[in-house]
């Protein structure tokens, strides 16, 4: 298969990141004949920096040309203290999600046996957990009309919602229950906004459509609590922007370490794979990041294109590497000195010789 | 002291949980010789099925009279399955929120030794957590426009606010931190919501004043994720209505049960205490229902008109229940059937008799 990926490093952590699922996919490329070819831009802080713009009129159409892009980390401490910043680093993930299009943001969250451990939540409530946040991604109170009024007296935001917006990622969320344990959750705020009162009604109609699913509805204050109480509850979670924001950082806890989780951005014409952590400046340039992220959001770009082997081989890499203790300090107890590119290599080398590889 | 106490039960297991923290009250009363008096009124779905309306008139007028108010619970899963209700239970707690200008929800998480193995989390993790939720509760998304289109096809809830609104509570936050650790940790989404910006500059400004307080800040999402790996590190967090709504749940996580957490509603003029759980009306009439986190309200109540005396007595009734394992299912796994009553009547006993009270 030939395909050509736009890449968007972007700030922090995030060059170390997508080298690291970059090298994967080159790997796989080879290994399964495939022509994988690769194409930088600019976004976030760094794209601000060289152009004034978090969101380059060229990388937009790199990414508008590419199969899919992979994109790395956004974000920077200097815009996060200054909130008089015009130009900030998140106009440019926000903007290329709008850009693409990519309404349907889907995170799963499986607890890895080998780091049960890790989790500050305790080995027995976390145990098998494997849900998948359904996350819209370009509607709601991110794209909303904001207002700061001349006198910088009042600020306000509006969340909304159309029924379109609501169904189309409800149609994906409840046929992915259909292929897992058939339960969709809806979480909302209904009791209080309007918005959540249309998120109900519309996806309590779609769920007609899907008689084998069994459809639940929860508040997003008691998604937030049983959530980590009892995530084996959950299937398949579905929610707007925001509160699926809140839930997929949230559940990374469940899961040991928020350098573990990726997620695919869907749209009808473009899709994107992005791990769900942020830049993380301070770690920047030290090798500690973790990759992990990045290459399973990799894995989830080769699911798309229905490479099944060669996702299940970026997989079993993953795994083996968390067996083998192979992983980068936030999960690292055993090694010391496990930096970001060996744990990339790692992975590299497993792709190239899964029957062999082991710590050398 | 004479104080005359609204009492609005509410739904579900509101009215059982503040029969006791009433009982509660009335022991107090008669120990510490104080003139108690008791004003019920209705709110909440029970409102409705009476009188049409989720919050009477005559409600709003004893709430107003009263020197503070004692609130239950509301809410009734046959609204909630309903998109479509015009009245509902919510309107009697957010309009008596409103209408009594309750702007400063405070809400204490404290880890009680006695129930550290109560939590999904681990004992290590959770172990002396002291933290308090100062919430916004009159403003943000709650209380802004609301909009649904004629051929309901579209649905807007709009987030404001105004800086006189930030001040007042960042003011209570920041005093509550000069006599506690001194941290201040505000929660938002400065990097996307121009409402989240107008409050870290707002709190920004007013850090000034408060020069022996610690001031971060942090985005909700990256907060949900770290309020449960290591609750320890903070002291105050102050945050907006609806993050405080969500983060609040999400803590009592950290406690063991939901039916533990208390909390203050502090206006100019009129003050109201209420637990943070809903009406879980599955669990009503059954005896099954914590009366702890009512009773807890009480004893804030108590806080709130300088009778530390008092409330510590009540405190010390609460821990003392627990270390006997006098505590409704929830909590228990040792006696089987303690009952909501049961919990009351031993911490009354209590209150009469500190040095005597023991399971009988
Ligand atoms: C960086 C930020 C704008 C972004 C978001 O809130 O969507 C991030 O937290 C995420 O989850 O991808
Ligand atoms: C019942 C609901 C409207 C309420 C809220 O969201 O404020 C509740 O969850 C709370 O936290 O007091």
């Amino acid at each position: 298969m030939k395909l050509n990926i736009g890449v968007l490093p972007g700030d922090g952590i995030g060059p170390e990141v997508t080298a690291q699922a970059v090298k994967v996919l080159k790997a796989i490329a080879m290994e399964f004949d495939h022509v994988f070819t690769f194409d930088k831009a600019l976004v976030g802080g760094v794209a601000i920096e060289k152009t004034g713009t978090a969101l380059p009129d060229e990388t937009i159409a790199i990414c508008k040309k590419a199969d899919a892009v992979l994109f790395g980390a956004i974000g920077n401490t200097k815009y996060d203290d200054d909130p008089d910043a015009t130009v900030r680093p998140e106009q440019g993930l926000l903007g290329i999600r709008k850009e693409l299009g990519l309404h349907t943001n889907i995170r799963p969250v499986i607890a890895y046996e080998d780091l049960l451990n890790k989790s500050s939540l305790k080995v027995k409530a976390i145990r098998d957990t494997n849900l998948v946040i359904y996350r819209e991604l370009t509607g709601g109170i991110y794209f909303g009309k904001r207002h700061l009024s001349e006198d910088g007296n009042t600020a306000s935001d509006v969340c909304e919602y159309q029924r379109f917006e609501i169904e189309r990622i409800a149609h994906a969320a409840f046929k992915a229950a259909q292929s897992r344990k058939r339960k969709l959750t809806l979480v909302d705020k209904a009791n209080v906004l309007e918005s959540s009162r249309l998120w109900r009604r519309v996806v309590k109609d779609i769920s007609k459509q899907y008689s084998d699913v069994k459809l639940d509805y929860t508040y997003i204050d008691n998604a937030a609590m049983d959530l980590i109480i009892n995530p084996r509850q959950f299937d398949v979670i579905l929610t707007e922007n925001m509160f699926g924001d809140i839930l997929s950082e949230e559940a990374s806890v469940i899961v040991g370490s928020i350098g573990l989780l990726a997620s695919a951005s869907i749209g009808d014409k473009h899709v994107m794979f992005e791990p769900i952590h942020g830049a993380y400046t301070k770690a920047a340039n030290k090798g500690i990041a973790n990759p992990i992220a990045s290459i399973l959001s990799a894995a989830m770009l080769l699911d798309h294109f229905g490479l099944d082997e060669e996702a299940n081989r970026v997989r079993e890499g993953v795994d083996k590497s968390l067996k083998l203790h192979i992983t980068t300090p936030d999960l690292n107890n055993k090694y010391d000195h496990i930096s970001t590119t060996k744990v990339g290599d790692f992975i590299e080398d497993f792709i190239h010789n899964p029957d062999e590889t082991n710590l050398n």
